[in-house]
């Protein structure tokens, strides 16, 4: 491995802990709890694990350590995120100061690691290569979905193999969920295997009154609005072009809000808010249009557009319009298939019910296409392949020309499309994520030494300084509630969707219409590690105003 | 304007200088210059610029100053580079310590500010808002030519009515032509007005013996290249995609080159060697696909691929292909538009002569539209808008399945595209272009008041360390040869292609084969001002190998 002069440099950076964690420590239990709804059924599918107390560690007297050496296996699960590999050198040190014989192994591309027994002890060398750098690539992570008893039992088989004592998974809200299932699976056959979990997701959308933020959220955030503020003084600089930028996020539009945040595009798209509003595509198209033509009157002939990956499955009329042609396509597959194509158009319009038809008639052309042709092997529409930011472009350049044509409109619309995800997912984490994910991934080891189980590793109060940080752990079952997946009810952990009333989006609508007119564009500029303290450790600003919104 | 944080702890960064320029300077001058090539007409064009020394300037005894005020305009032209505004810092800092009553004006919007007299007197407030930072948006950049002789007298108009002694004109080769042909003018008609040019572009092809790099090419690669260094551990952790990333850089491949040394992909494209090798599309192809294959053997089944934006202008083939299909849509577009759009293809492939109707017809069927419908308003091809990342992508995937129906190959294929421009034109300078751009503009500001026009400021020996650095200026003829531009004979700045006989390219060629097999990425991480010299300090690795190969 080649390395670079950064990574060669941020090797030795230490990250931050919790005060409370440096020296020796106890555990303090608090009352037990309940899962935020359907407590009955939660209760009922989690004899063993629900109800358990919220726990805290505290500073003690003595010196850290245990008897026996504490073995753990470690799983990454799901996208990247920067920060993965800081949880990893945390669980490490921590169960390495507790006892020097402790080991560490890690399964190899996620939860079909821990199934097929592909692993690796991760020691001291290899952990000290990783510190502090982006990526998965320690161990790999992978999407196979642990939930069968089958996997729990060929997970176990190599777990007791090597004499693990926990088991960490790192995942976002469904890898969590899973392994608060495997924990009560684990305990109800008294496989003397603890489960715990890590908060991870750059969506932001793992979280509650008990985990602030999940971890990769804050350093993606920060890559994309590097991008975007460098975008933005580019399109200051030529006053030429309208950006449409595209930012991941399919379930949750919090990325989109926090670059707005950081970057005061002249619009930004709230997924969330479409869909509580009942908006059509028409009305999101509309919104952009008479922005693009107010700042034209002003003569600015350029702007910034942020949209939120997931936007087209949050609006009403669109999910109607896709589920009648999903139906429509498996119950006519043999007759659409044999229209030309040039004429396939006409026919699905011809065959949809009025109000389906209409808006697929106003679709561009290659969308369209894509939604009848691009189906998924089940001969689904793919709505993740729709090119929105290409899509809002064109349609709101129709609508200019229309209104152009009305005499309502005299301005040059010309634009450039983005979309940035891969982009930042294995940045190497900012302050802030090196700090939180190595002390995740520490107080891991004190749940798991403590005999923890169904626990989700806990730091909180993190917009104040790290010696402020409180650690400890969250029932999982606490975060649950039934939820239909696949056609079934199923124990999950409540998605964070954007807070209509929360803070950081009552903030954005406080001052997006003076950005849509003006040009208040902020620069962010690349995530520092070595600079002043107001540069390099700042929180994201979405956890700034919900803690002020407090 | 709201400032991020880390504008405002940038600001108050002081550029590095050359140790020669930090009291008092002599002007030394060597001896009279010829051009590259075409001597005997560029002397005829250029009278009163020609043969003119390079100049150099050293420490002297007593004290900087001048008697009178130094008034100055500046141009900023084209497209935007990061450090434009630290060269305006320079040369304003140039000219307040010769003489505090010196006034600087920027003329609005590029060149076209100095014709329709637009314009803002850049007075210490203003520059210091901008001082290290990112884009044009102090004054703004324009595309329009400077050439005709009606521009020049009503550029003079304003430049005298503001008692501007000299403009400096801060652009790329085809902007410094314009200088230099201004300047020529300006001294034929005794105008008064001297012209200075500044060596800027991201592209990287504006250099030469005189001219070590053109501003802005070391923090634009450096972006891109945290961008596919983030991309890279991404692919590397997820191990399931091939990342297809096309970089700026039309008329030469400086920038794949440079980010490929910074980042060491499996494929590196170089239109350059394309164009020397005389290679197909269907070659090109036929390589990506067999660094495809030989991974997929290794059980690889993710890459990555670094593609220069102007490729397909340099394949052979392609260029005659689109002379012909301009050709020929030139001389059938009555009957070419009456043709069914479904049917065009054929009747387009029925038309060309045999080798470029094979080629024509081996195109995916978007890219073949593309070329037949998405014309300029001369109803030429735009080359431009053609996705080459994706039109590979494509076709690698198609004779990866032949190969596979073959049994020549076994692996998945499945691709991500991505392409970088936008993102890093207008980025925060790095050191190196910070320290280098304000050293260009303060070297202009002595040009100036040595009394020198058709040059360029001119900073050299930037692989040392600053105190080392040489500045001065060359004569802008010196670099002229004769090229044909629009069918015409024209004196021109020679552009600097990608070298293949030069170190970078030397070195990329002894070990990309290594590189296409083994995954040896580097993850350079974002620019840091802040740090230790070796992350923060580093000119490209272009410049370092071309000095080292000297």
């Amino acid at each position: 491995m080649t390395k670079s002069a950064l990574q060669i440099a941020r090797a030795s950076y230490e990250p931050k802990i919790p005060e409370g964690l440096r020296g020796n420590v106890k555990i303090e239990e608090g009352a037990s709890t309940e899962s935020v709804r359907d407590q009955e059924e939660i209760r009922k599918l989690f004899p063993n694990t629900y109800g358990m107390p919220i726990v805290k560690f505290v500073h003690a007297a003595g010196k850290p350590g245990v008897d026996q050496p504490v073995n753990v296996g470690v799983i990454l699960s799901g996208g990247q995120a920067p920060g993965g590999h800081n949880v990893i050198a945390g669980i490490y040190d921590g169960i390495k100061r507790l006892h020097a014989d402790s080991r560490l192994y890690g399964f190899i591309l996620g939860p079909a690691g821990l199934i097929n027994h592909e692993y690796k002890e991760l020691t001291g060398d290899i952990i000290d290569e990783y510190r502090n750098t982006g990526g998965f690539d320690i161990i790999g992570s992978g999407r196979t979905k642990l939930e069968t008893k089958e996997q729990f039992d060929k997970g176990l088989e190599i777990l007791k193999k090597l004499n693990i004592q926990a088991l960490v998974i790192i995942g976002g809200d469904d890898s969590n969920t899973n392994a608060c299932v495997l924990a009560e699976y684990y305990k109800s056959i008294g496989a003397g295997v603890q489960v715990i979990g890590c908060p991870k997701t750059i969506d932001g959308d793992l979280k509650n009154e008990q985990i602030e933020t999940s971890f990769g959220f804050d350093t993606a955030c920060k890559v994309y609005s590097e991008l975007i503020g460098n975008i933005q003084r580019d399109c200051n600089s030529a006053r030429k072009y309208w950006h449409f930028i595209k930012v991941m996020g399919r379930s949750a539009s919090h990325i989109a809000l926090e670059c707005a945040l950081q970057t005061h595009p002249n619009v930004c798209i709230v997924s969330e808010e479409v869909e509580a509003k009942n908006l059509s595509l028409d009305d999101v198209v509309d919104y952009i249009a008479s922005v693009v033509a107010k700042r034209a009157d002003e003569g600015l002939n350029f702007g910034t557009v942020i949209i939120p990956e997931g936007l087209i499955e949050f609006i009403p009329a669109m999910k109607k319009l896709i589920q009648e042609l999903n139906d429509f396509l498996a119950h006519n597959a043999d007759e659409f298939n044999i229209i030309r194509r040039s004429q396939q158009r006409e026919y699905v319009i011809g065959k949809l019910s009025e109000a389906n038809s209409k808006i697929y008639a106003s679709l561009p052309e290659r969308v369209a296409q894509q939604l009848t042709l691009d189906r998924d092997p089940h001969g689904n529409v793919q709505v993740s392949m729709i090119q929105t930011e290409e899509l809002l472009a064109e349609m709101v350049g129709k609508r200019l020309k229309k209104w152009a044509q009305e005499g309502k409109y005299n301005g040059k619309f010309a634009t450039v499309h983005h979309f940035f995800g891969y982009e930042g997912r294995c940045a190497a984490p900012s302050n802030y994520d090196a700090d939180y994910c190595y002390s995740l991934g520490y107080t891991a080891s004190l749940l798991i030494v403590s005999g923890k189980t169904g626990y989700m590793s806990s730091v909180r109060n993190t917009t104040a300084s790290a010696s402020q940080w409180v650690a400890g752990g969250i029932p999982i079952t606490m975060m649950m509630n039934m939820e239909r997946r696949h056609g079934e009810m199923k124990p999950v952990i409540q998605k964070a969707l954007v807070d209509l009333q929360g803070a950081p989006f009552q903030y954005i609508k406080s001052v997006r219409d003076k950005w849509a007119i003006e040009t208040d564009y902020v620069y962010p500029g690349p995530i520092q590690y070595f600079g002043p303290s107001e540069v390099c450790d700042q929180p994201s600003k979405t956890l700034q105003l919900e803690k002020q919104g407090k």
